[in-house]
């Protein structure tokens, strides 16, 4: 067994950008995915980080995604915008309705971006950041294929539809929400299963519906909805917002990445951006943030909590000390990505650090 | 002990605004806040209904609240709207932002009002099916005083801020959430107190911060957010776009509408209104949300479960049995009322029916 390697951050999105090009992706584009996948890696969120780049390219290679296809404005000059994804990489279709939503918002305060005929896009918090980054108020919703029972169900309807909040602040690092909407995250009850440790109720229901603490049982049934009826409720209009609303699917008409190799995802993505300069000066709102989160950390701390921490915040971190000391990869992760340099002539050895 | 007594909710709600109006309230004002008094008993949200008439006239009577004074259009002419509620009740304030939001996604596709300087609003329910029943989609939220920490903190830091949608449907009701961000109802911990029975693991903190099954030291603590850290933050966003964004108050600086008697409570709320015809014709909307319900209502249930529930549906048949059959009012609720009623001149004995 190989050990795990680390990689610096800005060749390893070279390379994946490269092998997305080499693909015959636009350089732009490919960039925009590359973009993505490394981002997460830097956020702590491997699961959504160039561990990806194997689908992404399978789905590619198989034409289930059109890389060719620009994203279309359906419904422009007004701050509600309806954008086509044309099945292209769902980077690339959040990026451009991001963008949209953004340019309304200088314009009439808000914008709202709807799309349709998207793909797996990474994680929310990636279109947040870039929200946040130029100053304006994100939120960020997608829908995804079926994971999750509605309350009172047997088997996986809904997916596990992420929810996305980033608002900016002043002298401190800005607030950054993206959570799903299950009570867990399916890795955990995975790693539980691996070391055949029991998982607590809620987690999950077995494949007849029932509560269950057994971990294998839970991974042939389905993960919970965060809190029960509300997360179910929440993971629900998500949907409706980002599928119903959008024209893209929802429901079981969101295919499942990993397992549709006839349909595309048709996955739907909702973007709200709200400048708050037209309420206050940007100082002042910088201050009302800068205020909130002073009030916050200095609140007394439940024993054995050194801590009150910032949604984003715990994020913030492991990024900074990421792109100082590089990504890790598992041996098994860079072993695919070097399968997919080799393919296309694009050498992985050069992100290697060590 | 006398027994409750029943009453027909249209002569509740005449009363609730005969008081107001005869404590110096406007008629049209008085009726607003009553029709979402009486709108909550109806739907089955009691500690929103007629019950909070008591706390509605202490606080006029105290002065906290200037029902003289009309909420304002701060910034307006756009899709982006801030509202002063200049200290009015949350009623009015909350439907004159609600109307405005309307307004503005008839004309632009979306409007989103913020609110500033405006009190307790009833249920956030209430507007959304107002928004609802004219065709759009509504996003409501709103902060509250404080009575929930932080993760990792140890007393109430921020409000159980609401998060609610609406989304109309067509042969189905609409879909309709209204959830408190906290894992429970504080009512709930009440009635286990009440009763001596523990309360569950994760509900509440104690005083020191310790997790407690204990509800008497429950109540001497905190409830906690809905799925500890997720809840947290979405309690904490709503009071960003709620308070922070709008100039309201926001976590401490939300004055306590029962212990504060010397500060206006400073709510903030924010609607959002969208007008799902600009993305496709309002029939082909509603079949995709019957799609959607159909579907749901088709999945097979989960052992002793019978239906699955869309959210808001199980407040629609309490509300369509109580418009026929009555609102009962426990008698310490009807005493109170009739103690106003009495101080006014106006007779509760109309509205009883039995």
């Amino acid at each position: 067994m190989k050990a795990d390697m680390k990689y610096d951050w800005r060749e390893l999105r070279r390379f994946c950008s490269a092998v997305l090009e080499a693909a015959g992706v636009r350089s732009q584009w490919a960039a925009a995915v590359a973009d993505t996948l490394v981002d997460a890696d830097l956020h702590g969120v491997d699961s959504h980080g160039v561990v990806r780049l194997d689908i992404y390219m399978r789905r590619l290679e198989a034409g289930m995604v059109d890389a060719d296809a620009a994203p279309e404005l359906l419904r422009g000059q007004t701050p509600l915008l309806l954008v086509d994804g044309n099945n292209n990489f769902g980077a690339v279709a959040g990026g451009f309705a991001l963008e949209q939503s953004m340019k309304a918002a200088r314009e009439y305060g808000c914008g709202i971006a709807g799309v349709r005929r998207s793909n797996h896009f990474g994680t929310c918090a990636y279109y947040a950041r870039k929200a946040v980054g130029e100053g304006l108020i994100a939120i960020v919703l997608s829908n995804a294929s079926q994971t999750m029972p509605p309350t009172g169900g047997l088997r996986p309807f809904l997916g596990t539809n992420p929810l996305c909040v980033g608002v900016p602040a002043g002298r401190h690092a800005p607030y950054i929400l993206d959570m799903a909407t299950s009570v867990v995250a399916r890795g955990k009850i995975i790693v539980a299963a691996e070391r055949g440790e029991p998982i607590p109720t809620g987690w999950a229901i077995d494949r007849e519906g029932r509560p269950t603490t057994d971990a294998q049982a839970a991974l042939a049934g389905s993960v919970l909805p965060l809190g029960g009826p509300k997360g179910y409720a929440i993971a629900m209009f998500i949907d409706i917002l980002c599928g119903v609303l959008t024209g893209a699917g929802f429901g079981p008409s969101v295919h499942n990445m990993y397992e549709d190799w006839v349909r595309p995802q048709n996955v739907g993505h909702l973007f709200i951006a709200i400048d708050a300069e037209r309420f206050m000066p940007r100082a002042e709102f910088a201050a009302r943030m800068d205020q909130y989160i002073d009030w916050l950390k200095a609140e007394p701390t439940a024993p054995g909590v050194d801590e009150i921490l910032v949604p984003g915040e715990l994020e913030r971190r492991i990024c900074e000390q990421r792109s100082r000391q590089g990504l890790i990869l598992p041996a098994s992760v860079a072993d695919t990505l070097r399968r997919w340099g080799d393919r296309y002539g694009i050498d992985l050895a050069h992100a290697e650090t060590g």
